[in-house]
């Protein structure tokens, strides 16, 4: 029997870290497929396979595990924008960064964008939720205005929400009409448009 | 005391053609304000101003409330183009179709696209309401390539798509960063492309 199935670990700082691991990563996978709201301890705790008694052990309510959410989700946001950093030049990382979004579009026609539908989810809400949501899309969009300043753009900041916006729209469009080539399309078009801009 | 409070009406058809219509409104409203799964039928009563108890001679599940609300926004959609089909040029039409997402843009702030953020949370679905949303989103698509074609653009399906992304996606932005400027700024980016294509 392990350590995720039991709840009792006989490392206990490392079985603990890996438990509270386990379980956001799984809160990021079961809200991007079914959403907060249907979601329940239950399911994050069974996907992240440690008993559900564990689970207040770290997260005390639903909407803690949401904030750890928002939070990875702002983790791996960097971690993509500190990859993209390396390559040589902005028109280069623009796009690379959308071809990541194209390469995601089964899952996008599927569940839509894994950001941007619990964002769209949490801003019903007026609870705090919602700005720690803000806080990631605007790094993003800040990133992006970063490189088109570096391609010497005086409208970057324009271009930063005229790009953003384009790939939530994208997602929104392929995830409804269930239909990936829509983002391949869409895709395409976008770093034709960075090149003219380049 | 009013019909809507005892639910006995002395004029049967009329009352329940009124109690259906105020029904389904405040579905299309409140689904909205809070989003489906987080609404009760409770919710939808209490602003109809119907009791409880009538809802279910009308509704028998809260996916039947969703239902009417899908074909609701379908309806709506069909009235905003036949108005806009009486504008003298397709350009115009397009320009105007714009303005008036620009003008719900504090409601966008505050709670997103009303049909985008409902198809957006039944897309999460796999149970034939991801459908009906589809064709609402197909039948604005539709609408905006025939207007594209009237301007004798042989791209007319992508520049319909990438009309309906780019709102879909200034409303998801709008919505997560609460700033009702940033719908105008791209309201008015798209007009000015509009006219680039007229």
């Amino acid at each position: 029997m392990t350590d995720s199935e039991t709840g009792v670990s006989a490392e206990p700082a490392r079985g603990r870290t890996g438990k509270r691991e386990r379980l956001v990563a799984a809160a990021v996978e079961v809200f991007h497929q079914q959403g907060v709201e249907k979601t329940t301890l239950g399911d994050i705790a069974r996907v992240a396979e440690v008993p559900l008694g564990n689970v207040y052990y770290y997260f005390k309510t639903k909407d803690r595990l949401v904030e750890a959410a928002v939070d990875a989700h702002c983790a791996q946001l960097h971690e993509l924008t500190a990859r993209l950093d390396e390559l040589p030049d902005p028109a280069t990382r623009l796009r690379t960064l959308v071809a990541g979004w194209v390469e995601q579009r089964d899952t996008a026609a599927r569940f839509g964008c894994p950001f941007g539908t619990l964002a769209t989810e949490l801003d019903k809400r007026d609870d705090g939720l919602d700005l720690a949501a803000a806080k990631v899309m605007r790094a993003l969009i800040d990133w992006t205005e970063a490189q088109f300043t570096q391609l010497g753009r005086p409208d970057a900041h324009d271009l930063a929400i005229e790009l953003v916006a384009a790939y939530q729209g994208m997602s929104v469009l392929t995830n409804t009409l269930r239909d990936p080539n829509l983002m391949a399309t869409q895709g395409r078009r976008l770093q034709n448009w960075i090149d003219t801009l380049a």
